[in-house]
């Protein structure tokens, strides 16, 4: 419903704090949504590791895009509740985000999303969110 | 156990994600933690409001703060697990947090954190979060 | 909008596993919706405290009365999302769950609700919780 | 670490009110937790659907025979926080659970519960928590 370059369009334009964190689009499709966050020293935080709110970002970021994978270019979709649960410190290197739905109705859509650390194969962080959806027409 | 002097430089020398959002510190003591995330531009997201990502970072940082105002200055405690509703949409102002601890353990304190825009009497967003306390001498 | 006999009648007629834990009606008001669950054995896990499953199934009718309260005898309305802290093990005695709402839109209602143990004055688990509210007629 | 059978037994004997539910154990593996909650009409709640207390004990328990499976029988392991998103109304029917850990840490495991009904392919609803493990002899 949206290409990555359309999606990568709307980060670039309309989502200036998005912008700058330089998010990179891994996929956008109807299975998943994946971006990477590329590591830079100010994400760290006391202990040498990536500062949470980088994480809640990037993941809230990623399932909107998962919303407009799968609705097109919704772009006045809204969080409307989000929970992290952090399971391990992310060292100093770049963090992927997989995005996925798991209900979309009319007016809500609900998903997970699934942070990897380049440097390690399990899990860093787990999201679970929901985004309100605006009107369409029929 | 800390004041908004030493809490300040602790954001400002040792997260530089929090340092760019250039936070205020309303107040840091035993009742409640208060920040202040002044207005930007380039906070707002399609619709005209400020971005979810920025609500939880400034919602974390207070809670943060709130742990440090209640055990001293403990760089090292990190977020565990965090839960946001957005309740309204915030419009272009400035935003405060107030974070009070609700738990404070050996090992881990839960709080929440009520955000307001300074353009509204409601809440634009509650949140409740917990922090894992390391080890400290007795 | 609605009286605590009506919403006592609720429980009682059409919530079964409400009614099963005999569950009492302190105050349902515009303020807060105040519910008592009186203390029985089977309601203790190893460890010798309140199980979980019992403090969750008290915060969500706590949170069903604040809506109700708020909007009359929508008895469609329905849980969306719950987040529970727990904070304290509670001991074998009644637990009381004070319910209030922090938004009331006209889809979604957001409210908090805090538990305490008739046996200690801190907060034993802390919720946040929402619920869909059926479409009304103007 | 810990058998369906042994599972079933502290069901049986330490948890009355998981026992009133009349929970089956359909697996109990490394991969993950999986049980049955057979339904009853006194499960329902208006409109007919399952009510949300009952989905949540279902859930908080599935998880508590992931932690047994991944440690064995640490009964004294308790929540510390559980999110839930409901996704679909479930229908009357018998409704399954699947518990997975994320995170098994020393002091604190992480996991995932997806809940179905046996009428319908599609997720009922999404819960993710945390348990805090009671500390063992090296």
């Amino acid at each position: 419903m949206i290409t990555a370059a359309a999606f990568e369009a709307i980060l670039r334009e309309k989502l200036p704090f998005a912008q700058a964190l330089a998010l990179e689009i891994v996929a956008v499709d109807a299975e998943r949504t994946v971006l990477r966050m590329p590591y830079r020293s100010d994400f760290l935080r006391p202990g040498g590791t990536i500062g949470g709110p980088l994480l809640m970002a990037l993941a809230d970021i990623a399932l909107y895009g998962a919303v407009m994978a799968a609705l097109g270019p919704v772009e006045q979709a809204v969080t409307t509740s989000l929970t992290i649960n952090f399971l391990r410190r992310p060292p100093p290197a770049d963090v992927t985000a997989e995005a996925r739905l798991i209900k979309l109705g009319r007016r809500l859509a609900v998903g997970t999303v699934e942070l990897f650390s380049a440097q390690e194969a399990e899990m860093v962080a787990h999201v679970s969110g929901t985004y309100s959806i605006p009107p369409r027409p029929e």
